[in-house]
């Protein structure tokens, strides 16, 4: 029995009913994720998922793990918690199919200054809503509390997915000198470049997430947190017609950080910046910060999400493909010798 | 090229080149724990893992993903940045232990507030010492720099770890009445308990982390910092032996929080407190406190890390076989019809 004056969990912080509470709303939600390989119930210690290989010659297993970075802090300014957690399955189910591979399972880690069941359930309604998107069972997951580490209001997500493909269909293979580079639009900043996005529209410009921008008709805060695309359903049956060369994610790091890994050496990715037209938000961001245009393109996806290297003789194949499954394109450059990515 | 005046991103506060550095640094520490499974270089936007399944008939992939908890908060007074991810290795380890599977490879996410690349190779040292002791390639990450989200000297690390077990071999398994409850030493609190712990130690008993405690023979800092004792090599003969009915790792939520996700419905844990000596950290504490006896055993492991369910006719070879790898243990109760924990 408790003394009088004695402390327990709850005392320093911790509310374990709380917890307990969150954990039941949660059930539901992530229970519509499950397929038939995953075997255990949710709750036991580690989750169980039998794969089914057997149409694979050698299958490898592909797994990532990302943060949303300051995404966050937007959605906390926000008020609004049911996104990041999608955005996150969708970063990372677009990490592994950059190496052709197709998502296996999903796991969540939330950590936050105080337990708020209600909170936790909207942040993992987005894990669920990603995941049932993109197909990717939710098996687990770890919610920490962590008063002290993590201001009352404060949390941070992590995501861990793991992914197959056929050791044959591994990507990038086969990417020669006159391949031309596909762009897909993005939808806004996706996960990067959020920390001098914040700067300059709230620290720079005074807005806030309720500040109405004319330029974009909608607040920043709706701005800031639109979706990350998840390119999975776009992509996969082009995979499968063995007509991508190559794929590149662009998150942090922007084109420079992330092009030219999906290139073998020897070989540069000349990116036409005038190919596209750069989403309003950017121009916004770039304006207000006098941020440099070598700065923006190695920060952000300035509306190229992924980039997709082919034969020019499969263009035409693939612009049908992507158009048809409602997906904005446009080649954006090409592959010549040389290194790095060189912008004209 | 920048302006004068101009905004990049070190001026938000991301450093790339810190980034950059650190993981020159990490590269070496993490090469050392690949094998032949792992396909990927390092930096490469998903690892690559070709599973070995050959001796399995019907492999069951186990996925499990925790934090340390506040001890890190315990690692950041003290200055200690290079056991924490050791300590994430051993619970994750531990975690996939109970349900027999035995670790295919690990990933790792830490958030920072700011970018400081020893802080970051030492903390990527103890991932990786982890994933050496433990035979589990550390075969990904995310590092992310998130100022603003953490404060300077700040960080949470989150661990992903997949293993395998056959599922014949699946634990829980055969647990029945009688069997016996064989208690395995931890060493210091683990990773639970760290908000309550802190809470007596530093603010109610006002010590600090090098407040020497002359019940233990060592700082408060070295006392909450003890490592996460993994299981593995002392576990893993008698999981291929069959002779293990279930395995309990005490975390989080203590005895009652965890043995009887052990048990079969309609079957309790009768636990003899006295089967075993408390080691003085936890009478420190409880005192400290004035915590109740069943707030400590729901929040701390006190001085049992790990549960092993046996039938008593193994229960000497079980003992031989532990006493053989070093690992301290002694009978601490038995199952009975019923349910939950009950100490006496």
């Amino acid at each position: 029995m408790l003394q009088s004056g004695a402390m327990d969990y709850r005392d320093s912080g911790v509310d374990i009913a709380a917890a307990d509470l969150a954990k039941g709303r949660i059930k539901t939600l992530v229970r519509e994720t499950f397929n038939a390989s995953v075997l255990s119930e949710i709750g036991s210690f580690g989750a169980l998922f039998r794969p089914d290989f057997a149409r694979y010659r050698e299958p490898v297993l592909v797994a990532s793990t990302d943060g949303v970075g300051t995404k966050i802090q937007v959605a906390i300014a926000a008020g609004v918690h049911d996104t990041v957690g999608h955005d996150l399955v969708a970063h990372c189910v677009n990490d592994i199919l950059v190496q052709g591979a197709t998502p296996l399972f999903f796991l969540d880690y939330i950590a936050l200054g105080v337990m708020d069941p209600r909170r936790v359930e909207a942040i993992v309604s987005g894990f669920a809503r990603g995941c049932a998107e993109f197909a990717c069972p939710l098996i687990g997951g770890e919610t920490a509390e962590m008063p002290g580490a993590y201001a009352p209001g404060d949390y941070d997500l992590a995501g861990f997915i793991v992914g197959v493909v056929d050791r044959p269909r591994l990507l990038p293979r086969n990417v020669r000198e006159g391949d031309l580079l596909v762009g897909l639009a993005s939808d806004g900043l996706h996960t990067n470049g959020y920390s001098l996005a914040r700067k300059v529209l709230f620290d720079t410009l005074g807005h806030g997430v309720d500040t109405l921008l004319p330029e974009l008709g909608t607040t920043v805060g709706q701005a800031l947190l639109a979706p990350h695309r998840g390119y999975l359903s776009a992509l996969e049956p082009l995979l499968e017609s063995g007509k991508i060369h190559a794929l590149s994610h662009v998150t942090g790091g922007g084109f420079p950080g992330n092009v030219p890994r999906a290139l073998p050496k020897g070989l540069a990715a000349r990116i036409r910046t005038s190919a596209w037209k750069v989403p309003p938000l950017f121009h916004v961001i770039q304006k207000g910060g006098r941020v440099s245009d070598a700065e923006m393109y190695r920060t952000f996806n300035m509306g190229v999400g992924m980039v997709v290297v082919v034969d020019p003789a499969d263009l035409h194949d693939v612009e049908h493909s992507l158009e048809r499954r409602g997906e904005a394109c446009f080649v954006i450059g090409a592959v010549e010798p040389g290194s790095g990515v060189i912008f004209e």
